[in-house]
């Protein structure tokens, strides 16, 4: 006779769908004319301060209930909302509506960070400061996840997302529409600023502490630094996205 | 008889000492004069690939002797030190200070910040971009955690830290010493870069979602917004702090 199994926790039950929650993450998926829903679950109390949606199965129950569905400790506000994960958006088309707007607005990449609070705040800075789309490699970034969700407060529903398998050859793709690739890098002799200057930038930041891998610097045009102390060795990745992303939006052309 | 109690969680042990953690925050409290240290916990790999320090007990152990001492998938990196709070910093020498040197760097004030994880990444972009100082209210702000140390990446240690009492009397003294104290606002009709001008910046931010009090707008000289689209209602609390220091450091004057 074997042992018997470990019992199974029943602390957070693990699902192969995305599950959003908090009020700002659930309704603007719910707002989402692209999101399929499985199920909603709501608390009893929400459901009475909030009209609930039509077309989705909506499950009640107690804030302790709810909780069973996410992570330990993640504040779910009384909605957790199971999804579909969206469809990626393609980095063609965002070229493409590049060349013929011609409006001189960022995209953002990222190589390589993977904590999902950090890319879901540099979505919603993303989308505030008028970004075109976020791109990462699709192994080594995070998924869709409720954290990310979270962080991205509305952003992941809205900001196109290309998950690209290549980096490098995104790269590639990016630099021959015309956009000017910058590096953020610690080291480099000249600041954000300067490299901005008249471009259309697509701004590329690695992960905190490892910087970008070689082959991506290999493939931007120019490397750039944030003007800090040196005191300080580095920002958190999302605030020093948040800072790029405004110096461009703020340029003076 | 009665029921047996519940068994004490074993998971992390509770201490009234700030545990620090994660190589960054702990380096630093061990580089900084002013702190004074209880215990210092490392891995038998960590204890091999660097120099120990002098003058603290150290107690090795493995990695998952470490994790048990600070909540659950918080990363020590090998290392966890036990230390005494920092002495606060006093406004008044802050505010002397930046009467006698007449260098224009600003002051960040936080007013019902909650979350360390804001609150230390805050720090660390105040450190970065000449920030003199940190200020919040006592109560309804975080303490010094492993959490909030392990996100301010050293800054804890250096970056002067105000806890007040009443932030509306340290808004009056902020403003009486010469400062331009102004609030972040996401409804104000002035832009931050137009609101900083050429002044010594105060810069007031408040809660994500509820935004400042009433009785702290009152004391603000102006309120000034991020330049953000419409899509997005905010940022993320720490992700405005950084660009606003960004701004207040990189005015052509």
């Amino acid at each position: 006779m074997g042992r018997r199994p470990h019992p199974r926790s029943q602390k957070s039950q693990k699902s192969p769908f995305p599950r959003l929650y908090g009020r700002h993450a659930v309704f603007a998926a719910l707002a989402n004319p692209e999101r399929s829903f499985r199920k909603l679950h709501v608390t009893h109390e929400m459901a009475g301060k909030y009209e609930m949606p039509k077309g989705v199965t909506i499950q009640y129950g107690d804030d302790h209930d709810l909780g069973r569905l996410i992570p330990a400790d993640a504040p779910h506000q009384g909605f957790v909302l199971e999804v579909d994960p969206l469809e990626p958006a393609w980095l063609g088309d965002i070229l493409a509506e590049a060349e013929n707007d011609g409006q001189n607005r960022p995209i953002i990449i990222l190589d390589q960070v993977t904590d999902p609070h950090n890319v879901g705040a540099i979505m919603r800075s993303a989308l505030a400061f008028g970004a075109r789309a976020l791109v990462t490699q699709d192994r080594h970034s995070p998924g869709e996840t409720g954290a990310l969700a979270r962080a991205a407060s509305g952003a992941l529903e809205t900001l196109p997302w290309c998950r690209v398998v290549n980096l490098a050859r995104a790269l590639g793709d990016i630099g021959d529409a015309g956009f000017w690739r910058i590096g953020l890098d610690g080291t480099a002799p000249t600041t954000l600023a300067e490299a901005l200057g008249k471009t259309q930038p697509a701004l590329v930041m690695g992960a905190e502490g490892e910087g970008m891998r070689a082959l991506t610097i290999e493939r931007c045009d120019q490397l750039a630094r944030l003007p800090i102390a040196p005191a300080m060795e580095s920002l958190n990745v999302s605030n020093a996205a948040a800072i790029a992303l405004y110096a461009a939006a703020t340029r003076v052309l």
